[in-house]
């Protein structure tokens, strides 16, 4: 059997402009070695990519594209570059490929196949949140998009809080940021006074904002979040 | 009110020799303005912040100790360098502060006091782990550590597996590192047969595995996990 390639999860940024801040040496080394990469948008991949200047072409690169879309029975297709002995990279839309985003079908597949998967470090929306929430970095959890439904947003956001309150868990999700507002008052108005909500808007970015607060002060402030990415995150005690 | 220092999340390495390959630019821009230093482990601190080369001397560096037994009461004395108007960095142990791991109290401090936090991008074994695990990326949970007496952890075990199979949610779990075979073997006694099972050992390190199969095809192998910092991970369907 020949030789398999490997597949490299490549983290990108998370907000504009922020390559040379938050990608790793460990990127920057392992990058050159790779042509073929699976993106969830190819344009995306390709300015990100360009934005390192460690390629001296970018149009020699092959991208295929991975996204929620994306079917098992695509994935022997997807990986044929590894199966032909050439490393992969897997590129996230914005941060970690496989956290909050549809890396992770290919990741499987190459478990499966007998592919070496190598995770490489880099900025996740999702992990800078928890750190800088101050809350139950022992015990969280990640629910990925809530119900758009306003009775349905609210019977979740209860139902989460009285899981947390039972076992000290750290709630986190994310929304959509056109809806940060209406999210950002369902919660206010859902949970209880005493429970610890952090919002957390533009991580690394210009406009990064980082606050917790109780529900019951959060009630005092005239709050607007921007339109930007943002993880909520609460604790209830 | 005289201006107040911030608060800088520091990520250190997880696996000996790294800092070249993981930690940022960012990290290497803003450490050397910062003289004050929250550490689980004055030694370990240290030797990481001299391993960077960019301090002419760690000598001046002042360090306090922030570990498990901290209480609240002892935050005011442990952040008073920032009501002071010095930044201040919270070091781990290992991988990100805040995140298994007791920094969460004092940036929870921060919070209360209106000390901004801004959290560093960098290593992390638990997000490595759950990017490289091809399972559930979309809804996760880490538990922290599990029971240790056999019946306990069984039952933990089962019950989450349960969970998951409910929810779709990927459990996450840490064990330290002598305990790693015994934790295995309860996970592939207990879990179901078509369960798939992540085992994450020595991530960015020399030693770097990350296997995930059914527990079925588990059961057909003889595994033997080296005594390093191993991430558990399963997803039940």
């Amino acid at each position: 059997m020949a030789n398999k390639g490997r597949v490299f999860l490549i983290p990108t940024i998370i907000a504009d402009d922020t390559q040379h801040k938050v990608i790793t040496q460990q990127c920057r080394d392992i990058l050159p070695s790779i042509r073929h990469f699976l993106a969830e948008d190819v344009r995306t991949a390709r300015r990100f990519l360009s934005s390192l200047k460690i390629y001296d072409s970018i149009e020699a690169l092959d991208f295929k594209i991975l996204n929620k879309g994306s079917k098992e029975a695509d994935l022997p297709e997807l990986l044929a570059p590894v199966h032909d002995g050439h490393d992969l990279g897997v590129v996230s839309e914005s941060g970690c490929p496989g956290v909050a985003d549809p890396g992770a079908i290919a990741v499987n597949y190459c478990h499966k196949h007998g592919i070496l998967v190598t995770p490489l470090v880099g900025p996740s929306s999702l992990l800078l949140a928890l750190m800088a929430s101050g809350l139950n970095g022992q015990k969280f959890a990640f629910h990925g998009y809530l119900p758009i439904d306003s009775k349905d947003l609210s019977r979740t956001i209860r139902s989460l809080e009285e899981e947390s309150r039972k076992s000290g868990q750290t709630q986190m999700f994310i929304e959509t940021p056109y809806r940060n507002n209406q999210v950002f008052k369902a919660l206010i108005n859902s949970l209880g006074r005493d429970t610890e909500l952090c919002v957390a808007t533009d991580i690394t970015g210009k406009e990064e904002s980082i606050r917790m607060r109780y529900v019951r002060d959060w009630r005092l402030q005239s709050v607007e979040i921007p339109k930007k990415p943002t993880v909520y995150l609460f604790l209830a005690k």
